[in-house]
């Protein structure tokens, strides 16, 4: 892939021309490799500049970069290095940078800027933005930083943070551009440019409302754009889909994907306008759902790129300790049978296979299954379907891995009965793990909880246990 | 959460009134359950209606749905009920319908569509979506609807194929707002006005080009919106993020959700401005590279929510087999020691949970690696840094849960040799999975490789193989 990118400052302080300098432009080039992430290189020069102290080469390379970009840079540096960065960062890009950081990295700068620059930074953001921020402040700090804002901006911040962490609520801006609908375009087109000042910042859609300011319509810019100025608005808006704005972030995303939304308009339980949620907000909530998927199938949670050693293993260690007691309650079906297996020792080589195999086709399953729920494409409409052919799917993996399995005992023990007992328990248990594969995650689900967390330490621990004990009682049914 | 949403048909054919009767209203209303899926209700109802073969019924329930929901009502029936509603999906509708269905869907239902038809639904969608349909089709039918299409949207889909899957050439359109840069506020107004026809159907972005047609600089229409008309776009217009043509569609996800961009510009290899993207298809995008992830690590390819029973198995058995060749290696290791465990049972018990916890530990660290690195969070910056902590993270783990293990098997089996092997093989083995999760995918990233495939069938591989190793190499040291 070749990069055509000559800048990718763009959303930076519209106050720059964009004449850039040369010298600016050279290192712009240089910050970025080929994937687009920061150059491995460009952060070897901010270390050497910073172990120089060089002051003015430190704000160049920092003034050089997306803020986006200064916050990826700050996650590849260690906490000194951070620290010494701080001061050479332009004041109107650091609320920007702050919103762009992870979590552990944001609250540990948040701690390093004194509560005046911070509330300044503040109130560059768009509310929804800097209510987070301020959520991550410590009480006191809190305090202190909204004491020292405008009280407009204050307000906002407050309402915001009324709203439950992940909801509508919180994602939201309530700055929306809404008109009546007896409006023409013409009207809606002078009222913008009379004020720009009241507008967000960025608007994609105009809201109709009518006099209890319920929206009843909307509007996309580009529709307004278009259309004759004497057209009235009642006659051009199409119907809009609202949010509630106690709905989870994660139905907010499913919504913005499901219709292609670019904005909608957020209503209170009466129905009124109180925001709205652009979609740039909704792929950051997206990629964090995924990812959250992904990390608790495997039983673990993010500790972040910057965490340390005890903050990993505080995330990690309760998920492995867990998983200790479930095997060690597994392998109590082969304590039971040690008669079993002292008489015949290849029963040892050939229960972990069992197990293994089970494991691993019972979080197919469940990998598929998390997917699925999360896409809403799995609903009582189709569960008893799904579950069905899950059972088919196990019956025939069962078969054929059984086959092969059952082969490759007797080939190697000759041992037919041997081959028999392996074969059959593998069947066995491949069909449980299709069926706990499924079960699991849509019992999590209807109980309201999320399927992909502990679902997959159950799958592993049934398999293993059905896996150890479909070996030893066939073994000790067939092989006297 | 409750539901506020009116009406969740948003986007749907323009030439509809706002004023919809109260009839459709109610279907509409029970047409989605609180979490914004499709009711299970309103899926019966849609059977009910196709056993009594009642047409106007169907034509109702259909109209009452946006088209994302009826392509999502698709997916929960059978084959044969899919057949029966296609006909009574009105023209204008289809098009969007298509292109919202899963691929195994899509396909099917071309097939039942005649050619004539769906060169006219192609026409109505922008040219990147057409050309995702039309790639569906099979070679015939493709040559029979592209001749039955006019020769500009014909052209457009052709030239959108010659792009390969996955990049940003078939993800844009090539429909795009650009001015030349000496062009004013008012000139670009009324350059809209003049001919919206031109434009693409939705559109955020102004792209200020120089006369080789390069874009320069860019401008958020609510920012064109706001200011006075007399004022030059050079004067107002910020940098812009370009994407190459043939950048990778992850890539494009990837800046779109780093810069939080809306839409971007797209530059054939000599820098001219060729389409544009947009975040709505970026979104789709963001979703499917997440669930490859996620499916990946379980070692398993979706066949999508409408599969049969042998496309299932298609998916996941050579996974599964490929597990069971690797699993026969790994339990080799328990063969070579047959005498030690015959003379020490308790063995058989034990090794498992060596086993299966070090594949728990070092999948832990593989799915903290894959979304590392898909988030471009771990580069060349920090992987050794980062190789060296979950060494760390390891050895506590590994000392802590080897503490847990031991104590347990002395408690049950009064043996302190055997307590000693079994928690000194857990060392090892939780150690060796933490470096194989996080060189494994590192290893695969550097050779271009998705580090999500793969990975975790060599990581639980080696964990089975050296915990299996451990406790028997240390069983024969220690324990004679």
């Amino acid at each position: 892939m070749t990069r055509q990118t000559a800048d990718l400052t763009a959303g930076a302080s519209s106050a720059e021309s964009p004449k850039a300098d040369t010298e600016v432009e050279d290192l712009e080039d240089m910050a970025l490799s080929d994937d687009y992430a920061i150059d491995p290189e460009y952060v070897d020069m901010v270390i050497d500049a910073a172990d120089r102290n060089d002051g003015p080469r430190l704000k160049e390379l920092m003034e050089a970069l997306h803020p986006a970009d200064v916050a990826d840079l700050m996650g590849f540096l260690t906490a000194e290095y951070r620290e010494e960065l701080l001061p050479h960062i332009s004041p109107d890009d650091l609320a920007e940078i702050l919103s762009e950081l992870d979590t552990n990295l944001r609250e540990e700068i948040l701690e390093n800027v004194p509560a005046a620059s911070l509330a300044k930074a503040l109130e560059e953001l768009d509310s929804d933005d800097a209510a987070d921020l301020v959520d991550d402040l410590d009480k006191g700090k809190r305090a202190e930083v909204l004491a020292a804002m405008d009280d407009v901006d204050r307000a906002a911040i407050e309402s915001s943070l009324a709203y439950e962490d992940e909801t509508a609520g919180r994602l939201m801006q309530r700055e929306v551009l809404a008109a009546p609908q007896f409006w023409t375009v013409g009207d809606a087109l002078d009222h913008i440019r009379a004020d720009p000042d009241a507008l967000p910042e960025l608007f994609f859609d105009l809201y109709v409302v009518d006099p209890a300011y319920k929206p009843v319509g909307g509007l996309a810019i580009s529709q307004l754009l278009r259309a004759p100025r004497e057209v009235t608005l009642w006659s051009l808006m199409e119907p809009v889909t609202e949010i509630a704005v106690d709905a989870d972030q994660e139905e907010v995303a499913y919504i913005f994907d499901k219709y292609h939304l670019i904005s909608a308009p957020v209503v209170d339980p009466g129905g009124r306008l109180v925001g709205q949620i652009t979609v740039d907000d909704i792929v950051g909530v997206i990629q964090e759902e995924a990812q959250e998927d992904i990390l608790a199938l495997a039983g673990v949670s993010d500790a972040g790129r910057d965490a340390t050693v005890p903050g990993i293993v505080r995330a990690r260690l309760p998920w492995l300790a867990l998983n200790l007691v479930t095997a060690t309650i597994a392998v109590t079906s082969i304590a039971m049978f040690q008669g079993e297996i002292s008489k015949v020792v290849a029963l040892a080589v050939l229960m972990p296979i069992v197990a293994s195999l089970g494991g691993n086709a019972g979080n197919q399953t469940l990998a598929v299954a998390v997917r699925a729920l999360a896409g809403k494409e799995l609903t009582e409409s189709n569960a008893v379907r799904t579950i069905l052919r899950e059972m088919w799917v196990g019956i025939t993996h069962g078969v054929v891995l059984a086959v092969l399995l059952g082969g490759a005992t007797f080939a190697v023990f000759h041992n037919p009965k041997l081959a028999a007992v392996v074969g059959l328990a593998l069947m066995v248990n491949i069909f449980i793990a299709g069926v706990a594969g499924i079960l699991a995650p849509l019992a999590l689900e209807k109980m309201g909880r999320d399927p992909a967390v502990s679902s997959s330490i159950f799958v592993t621990f049934l398999t293993d246990f059905s896996g150890f004990l479909a070996v030893l009682i066939l073994a000790s049914l067939i092989l006297r």
